[in-house]
């Protein structure tokens, strides 16, 4: 692809790929921004927005968190690591949607309902299925933009959260490593459609 | 847009909102066809690819899936209705992708101790979250061909699983209707980014 070039979605997820290893180099904020922007637009169930973006820049604080993270090379050689982390919060954020929903009566006493009904592992699984789909939307928009990407579960949660100095409510789920690939994309293999698809 | 115009991700993912009603046209076979493929494009850790796109074009069973899922009117008004559904038979997905691996035992044995550590409210949870990054891929897939969508979490999924007669292995977990929509967008309303985002 051509810098500017505009990509279709179908040649952006042809083209995404797990990246192993960056070069180091860094992403321009303004492009990193973009990224976040083009994230922040995925949806979630009620649009409750359950997560949070933690994001690293420094060379120290990724050193530290790759230990718990199996020493992937990701961590340490990426530009920006985005710890995607479930908002175990939920009743914060219905409260502030309440706000800019005058007259959604019925639909907030819903959300309330729905939120209540969770206990406190229920929420927690929950807000971190919503992460999932923000994670994909940042590799799509890092692609989109030309930027290489790889998203990674293997790393201790805890671990994270201690370095981070997180607040209990904020868990560390899934994270998507952002930078310039410095391996080749392999060979993406994909189970046939039909294993996949079943028509009903 | 212009049918035909190629859309910019940062646009498609500022127009993709959850459409409330669609108009009962049907999307061609072939879009829907090509919205499939980039699903399956989407990523899962380890590649194991843990889950299901199970279809419903027809009516009848619309209707009935309708009752099971609080009659929200997308079930009955969309073209396709795609049923994202947890597979939690995560052995056998490794064992045919340690066929396309010769070589990598080490790998395939670190997916085996991953899977094998699991117990099976685990497996199912793990396998869930994985359909939520597909999920985002069928939506942006979607409007990246001008197609609308809605996510959809409130669904009986026992009652789904019956209905749809899939085997218990086969775990309905969230559902992406498709069609053109009958409703227009309205605000797409997202809490600051200073309030979603954690510099670190």
């Amino acid at each position: 692809m051509f810098m500017g070039e505009i990509m279709e979605f179908k040649q952006i997820v042809q083209q995404r790929y797990a990246a192993r290893k960056f070069d180091g180099r860094k992403v321009p904020e303004t492009t990193f921004s973009e990224i976040v922007d083009m994230t922040l637009a995925a949806p979630t169930s009620f649009n409750i927005q359950p997560y949070k973006m933690v994001v690293v820049r420094d060379s120290a604080m990724k050193e530290k968190l790759a230990v718990a993270a199996w020493n992937q090379p990701q961590i340490t050689t990426c530009s920006h690591l985005i710890v995607f982390c479930a908002n175990t919060q939920l009743m914060a954020h219905v409260d502030k949607l309440a706000l800019t929903m005058p007259g959604a009566t019925q639909y907030i006493e819903m959300m309330r309902g729905f939120v209540n009904g969770l206990d406190s592992e229920g929420a927690k699984v929950w807000a971190q299925k919503q992460t999932y789909i923000a994670l994909g939307f940042a590799l799509n928009g890092a692609m989109s933009l030309g930027i290489n990407s790889c998203p990674m579960e293997g790393f201790n949660s805890v671990e994270f959260a201690k370095i981070l100095n997180l607040p209990a409510h904020i868990v560390p789920t899934v994270l998507c490593t952002i930078g310039y690939a410095d391996a080749p994309k392999g060979t993406k293999f994909r189970f046939d459609k039909s294993e996949m698809v079943l028509d009903k």
